[in-house]
């Protein structure tokens, strides 16, 4: 951490900013400037980081304080190295193969569930998705059919070979949730319901954590260290876009937090296209766009009907839809994995987390 | 809802849109363009709004659809006209008085605060708060005392008389924070966990819902949508500043947003400059501007030694200061106050719900 | 323009409103709903559109006015469905063939111009670009060669037998860089200078026009409209990144922006990754994903020393890298015209303009 | 300057850093952490601050560099801790009194020019505003009257003796606008025009400039440094909302840089909350809170009958609204500044730009 005096400020005000660092057992160590002189904080800061930040930005004479070290650890590459790689019944997630998520956005019933969960393992999907918990702007929506739906989902999963995944709402709903979906996802509104990260951490399930549509990329990192520091070392990052003041697209699909992810953290990355966009249309180009840019996979929504769809049917693919764009996806990432071995050469080791300039 | 077919639009395109409005029992209406058809719904739309306006965007031949009533009615100030005004024991929230919130951010033990709420209502404070779950970014952050926080706050309202508000982090909790606080606070990351909102709403007391950093206010309303339409009619607002790009302060406070809600709702509105600026010596000034703007009132938070706070320090009052910015609030208040009956007379009788023009 | 009424409004306040409609020359027609009255404008509203919204908007009893038609003309799909296709000496832009446009941020010297030059036509860039009026957010920072650096550009074209492309930032420099360029550029910053717009509209050169990093994509189209309308129907369109909150990217890219575009206008769209991600390491991966989204081509900065350049080194790729990255967009970009003839199938004759549904 | 090395950075990197700075004519001085070092850039870089930067986050092994010195320094309250005030004919802005900046969006002819400021004079106005080149968003709306709105407005200011200030949109008027109006104005559109930015910064006469609605505060100080390092030292700045996501309000006002500025400059600040809000109703609740946060004065736009202006009619006051909100602004300027002798002695001596602590 760096503690930047003020121009002017007195060498008493100088002395109190090193008395506290000292009583944090850190070490001040001073950097005289032409105006004014600057403390650096040496030392392992440790849990009281943000603590500390915050005094020191309060005494006299201080102008501004800046951390060093990225506040999280477990999810950060410059602590673990390699890539986090998930194994799930017949797919891995983050090894260089391409993940499909698909499914339905609201499971409806059993026979839309069966039906969409045998178009999609056809067309190449790798995991089942389906909603039966749903977070819905309106109260006066339909709110997902609930248990009824994870068990359409957990049949549909065991029938085509697919693992499955589903979001869980609130903490009192993580066992239940856990005993019938492989992957537990937590949704764009609770990336920082603190209750819910830490009880999925717990689950004993991997996670995926979609990023909050106001959220930082650091702040996305943090929500996923809850997840870690909790007891789950299997999370993946689903990007679905920001609030933008843009207005023609629902969010701002924000694809550069791919290749950022991949130099910040070893956790892999997917990318869902339909939430961001809210557009059919705009699913399929968007899709190629994130596959091309480093993603480990893509979740996309699929509806035997999108016309009838009793939620999101504007973004929803059709089957045929879906098998287009999937077919597309596969060999736009393809060609990105042989354009060279490592497909993004240019950013040296960036992916193995090592220090050689990017 | 207004259904603008594209230009070319076929006159079967045009008919599928007729039929499927009609098969939502509500009546197509005609309005022929130089260059296209625009096709308006009449009748009461209701809870299949969201529904049918996505069925219609999907249909061919379609180039938007807009619509025409808020998604929110409860708490509409077209459907309730009259102010909410919130009875608490000794005081009232949105009935033109001045509502003071004030304590520490976390409560860090007994001792601190019964002496920090003896101070704020000497000085003024109308409302006690103090944090005892805290939603904190990083999990290796103080959290709270919890439950033990919570009877703190309660002995230290019953001491001074104030009623009590503190902050609520998942359905469990709210059985025994409703037990020992006046007013349930949602927080701004919370913000749409519904869950959580339809359990508040079922608690039997007062909700102040502070809005999401990331959301609108039409978002914000509909979560206060969730809390009315569960059965508490009593929400008070809080504006704490929304994400932008300016990066001076932690957020941008949006006080526009204050007229515009006596516009829209009938639920009071309170500012909290603290959060939304994270630096002290911003309370003041933006507390002044909030009062100036027609707020009902300010939260602030107020510690005994900022500098050795737990957690927000940054942005804690000292005493000294609480009662110099409480003691300026409520000048600027009573002069708004005076300048004409209704402060707002240029808005003629809009924060009386009327249809005159504002 | 669809004028929506309060609730409550009176029969006077709505007959002057259809008074004022057509005294515009238009035609009021009524739509009843079941709690206020709509009133939609028909006919052919041209240039007094925003006039005559704003003059709506503050009638008594008028609650919305929304807009049906789009504000810009010239620009949009709609008036002209056929793609733009620019031709220049050697090359064509929105053709669907890939555009390069490579070279230095800020043209420092005859020498390193001439061998940029020579290193980007070699690795496969079609359009040669150079600044020689350099915007800089600092008064203090270098500002660029100027005339001679128009000099060295235009030599270098010539030597290379690429079209050259180079910013201008005043209607007074537009002569002198229209006679010793192919293509003038308007910087971000100016991308609501209408005086500048309008001046090169008139030169008789193609434009490329960078959106503003605040600007939204119709304010963009606008921006294109002051260009067309002013006689030059041959501009680009170059998306380059928004301001958002997130901090880890200097701005970010709109990817979801390119098949938009492709959508609303005819105009060729280019992707600018240097200047949006303002990271060296970050541009391969960001220009791939902008082709694989669909735009008619990319531009990078190339520069033979990158960490000695007077500009924006750290986005500048060495000549290594940019041969390894236009060789992989070129693939990419390949895969995708072959993955259907029209890689965006999906979106049916979206980018043909016709009316089916996207 | 802190240049931050990677953890795992080798020695050698370190002293590549190390002799840069050398060769820059500055001294590295070392910070050892726990995990990487960290390496103080000391001496007074001056204008080589960003290519210096630039060319050290390019080095291997650099993990970050972050900046100590603030990029502006005329404009700076460091470099100039007194309050810059402005005298004008009959009136001065920012020493502590209250200017109130007031006239038509457009000039639209003698006698509406004359009308409006005989109403404004005689309700408090210290200075007359009108728009004769007005930068419109579409090229079909009118774009003011030019030249002979420049007549009307200087012949209002002489009748009613106010100072007059008014918008140049380009280099080669700013002699013309110089020549009639008292104050130049750079609009939000232009304010990284940096043509324009030094050509009113050498016209001989105070300039207004409005933040860029996309601009952060720091740029903002950038483009004033542009003007005052052009020989201009009398700059106010003028707030007038930023883009959001919020789309209730046009855009969303800052008033956090009221007190923000005042900290970090030494130049006046103004609020417009006409142009933020675009909304008639809010100016008067945004002028009254823009004036308690601490403001130098507010510009709003007024009009004889805003029902037929020729541009932002929906934002104009009549008279009787001015009359109403000039009185109140006035009544909240006297209680702010009487509520301490120094308004805001919670900052300690911010304003007077000493170093005690705010």
């Amino acid at each position: 951490m760096i503690v930047v005096m003020s121009v002017g400020a007195t060498e008493q005000e100088a002395n109190d900013v090193r008395d506290l660092v000292k009583s944090a057992g850190l070490t001040p160590h001073d950097n005289y400037g032409t105006q004014r002189v600057v403390i650096a904080v040496l030392g392992d800061v440790g849990p009281q980081r943000d603590h500390l930040m915050s005094k020191l930005n309060l005494m006299p004479g201080v102008d501004s304080v800046t951390p060093i070290s990225r506040p999280y650890k477990l999810a950060s590459r410059e602590s673990h190295p390699e890539d986090t790689v998930i194994e799930l019944a017949g797919t891995k997630v983050g090894d260089g193969s391409l993940t499909i998520m698909a499914g339905p956005c609201s499971i409806e019933g059993r026979e839309m569930m069966m039906e969409t969960a045998r178009a999609v393992v056809a067309a190449g999907a790798t995991i089942l998705r389906g909603g039966a918990f749903k977070p819905r702007t309106s109260p006066y929506a339909f709110q997902g059919l609930g248990i009824e739906g994870l068990l359409y989902l957990a049949e549909a999963g065991k029938e085509t070979g697919l693992p499955t995944i589903t979001e869980v709402m609130e903490p009192s709903q993580v066992e239940v949730v856990a005993k019938h979906s492989d992957i537990l996802q937590v949704g764009t509104r609770n990336m920082q319901n603190y209750s819910l990260l830490t009880a999925v951490g717990k689950a004993g399930k991997p996670v995926m954590l979609k990023r909050g549509y106001g959220a930082t990329i650091e702040e996305w990192l943090m929500a996923a260290e809850y997840i870690v520091s909790s007891g789950q070392p299997n999370v993946i990052l689903c990007e679905r876009g920001i609030r933008t003041f843009e207005t023609y697209t629902r969010n701002t699909l924000d694809l550069t937090a791919v290749p950022l992810l991949h130099h910040l953290t070893h956790l892999p990355v997917v990318v869902d296209p339909s939430h961001a966009t809210g557009k059919r249309w705009l699913v399929k180009p968007m899709a190629l766009a994130a596959v091309a840019a480093g993603a480990d996979g893509v979740m996309v929504e699929v509806h035997p009907k999108p016309d009838e769809a009793m939620s999101d049917g504007e973004q929803s693919l059709t089957f045929g839809q879906f098998e287009d764009m999937a077919s597309a996806v596969k060999k736009i990432h393809q060609e990105v994995r042989t354009l060279t071995k490592d497909p993004f050469a240019m950013t040296g080791s960036v992916r193995a987390g090592g220090t050689s300039k990017h």
